[in-house]
């Protein structure tokens, strides 16, 4: 696995669930730092001088930091929008990042993409690591190492009553946005989300679709992050949002129980006409997919559907997006033609996975 | 084959449609010919005594006829409902008909289902003919056969001037009824029925539901036939609807080559969506079930899917319904218990005869 790698195919650490505690459910887990450099403006405010004065003071930081040195340092010149737009396909970079092609803007990742250091996004470093399943700490401690070593060759802004100074007033503090990527069909299917979610916002925490802040559910998969990062030291958040994730966790598979038994030949008829239309339609938008690969997903777990690996399940939430498309048949296409070549893939995706 | 067989199994003539003409299209040929019997009242106005008598006479003929002496003869008291509803089901008698279970009500069959005279339902006699793909003359001419042979040995009731007597007027004259069961997908999917239909009452034809008069459409089945039995001769009306036929096979054959070049993705997907549903489906509706036998259908006919035969497309027509079911199972059962035994019925069949 290299950079060159990650660029080029559909992996990405997270898809990798296999031995991931909670995968049948919990996705991923992230945890993001939000870093910034004294003296240097924010983001938003730099201009040709203090851009590459900050690109300077991180760059010597990621030689010298032994967490760090191995990785991959791009700035947004250096690479096609195409590639760009592959990383967020990955959720390694935000789909604002992507939009730049500045010299001042990349990012600093490993070759597997489990750590993804923004580089001037809204904040000139936003740390991140991402990890399959249900590992919230483990995210957490990773992320930590990496800032703390970090930390040694880079002067942060940082207040002892504010903590971490940020360029979002919601970030302060300890900068830390934990969250987990969550696919609750039971709850969605059953009509409980309502019930289910109603304390999670005066919990300090938030629920949303799969691609962030602002996006509809699709495919059931959720998203569900912390909110206050100001007030709570970082072990709180991640003890809490890991505590409210293993509740949603439970209330899903208790419902895929009742479902299970309860409406045995209609979940069974939904999700094989679930896998039938998706192996054998020829056209096929990235949405409908996703709600298809939620009841295939489903029919795994509850063991309706044999020899089809999380893995595969996955890595078709990457495979199916446009960028992954583009690279796949190596040029631009119209919608038509994605929804095309999103089918082929899928279809190839799952024969070679297994048979019902 | 046995009288036996064509009980207890899906099997009847007309699904054979291997080598029969215009199958692509056409699914079978029928002709019905009212005939009755001088001095003896018209089937509802029998009583037991004018009944018996009715039914002496024709099991006289039956006898004595080389066309029928081979063939069966059942009245309803002697079979269940659910063996006079396997017969609806082949389309052999009429499903008010098999409502009947009275001594001279009844049907004369041969084994295979090619051949079956109704006995006392409207008519005193409806000889009826049922082929495969387009065959009116064939079909015409064996049961004219047929009928002239009962005639030596029957008295029927026919008068100079208006020809063969009957129970309804609209059946004066000839008392031909003759039809096509057509599938249509290419007219309907590309919105032409009205076009092409427009004509068809002025010409004395209707057309109609897969199951006859005042059904709806389903599955783009439709049964074409004609009106007029009185002042054309038999030879007309056949002429006549086989030339209408074969019209509407040839727009129905220049839509689906359209179809093909111009909706190439369109068609490929909507059938390939359609397999996957028919095969992955863990309970089905009749009406949905037809429906995508329909896309199916066209899907083989195009070549877009391979190793389905004709046969086992025409037999679904038969074994997805109720009676048929029921006869499989082996006892009476709701409605979501059928639909989910006809979902097993097209999984089996479907599986059996060959992959995409």
């Amino acid at each position: 696995m290299s950079f060159t790698d990650l660029l080029n195919t559909n992996f990405v650490h997270w898809v990798d669930s296999a031995r991931a505690p909670e995968s049948d459910i919990v996705i991923s887990s992230r945890v993001r730092l939000a870093r910034n450099l004294r003296r240097i403006p924010f983001p938003h405010m730099l201009d040709e001088n203090t851009g590459k004065k900050c690109v300077e003071d991180i760059k010597n930081a990621w030689k010298n930091s032994t967490e760090t040195r191995g990785m991959n340092i791009v700035f947004f010149n250096q690479i096609p929008l195409i590639d760009r737009q592959i990383l967020v396909e990955k959720h390694l970079i935000s789909p604002n990042h992507a939009q730049s092609d500045s010299n001042y803007r990349g990012v600093l990742v490993n070759d597997v993409g489990s750590i993804a250091i923004m580089i001037n996004e809204e904040d000139h470093l936003r740390i991140q690591c991402i990890l399959p399943g249900l590992q919230m700490e483990e995210a957490s401690k990773r992320a930590q190492k990496i800032d703390d070593d970090l930390e040694n060759n880079l002067d942060y802004a940082f207040n002892e009553k504010r903590g971490y100074l940020t360029s979002c007033p919601t970030n302060v503090g300890t900068g830390m946005r934990a969250s987990v990527m969550l696919h609750l069909p039971g709850i969605t299917i059953s009509g409980q989300t309502n019930r289910i979610f109603q304390n999670i916002n005066q919990l300090g925490m938030t629920i949303r679709g799969l691609y962030g802040e602002g996006t509809e559910i699709v495919g059931n998969f959720y998203q569900l992050s912390n909110q206050v990062t100001l007030g709570l030291t970082e072990e709180d958040i991640i003890y809490n949002l890991t505590s409210i994730a293993r509740q949603i966790v439970e209330q899903e598979r208790i419902i895929r129980e009742k479902l299970k038994v309860q409406m045995q030949y209609q979940i069974e008829d939904r999700i094989g006409r679930a896998y039938g239309i998706i192996t054998n339609a020829k056209v096929i938008t990235s949405n409908e997919a996703l709600s298809l690969l939620s009841d295939v997903r489903l029919g795994v777990n509850l063991g309706i559907i044999k020899d089809i690996k999380s893995f595969t399940l996955n890595e078709l939430i990457v495979a199916i997006r446009p960028a992954h498309l583009q690279k796949r048949t190596g040029k631009e296409m119209t919608a038509v033609e994605r929804d095309i070549t999103r089918a082929e893939v899928i279809k190839e995706k799952l024969n070679a996975a297994g048979s019902k």
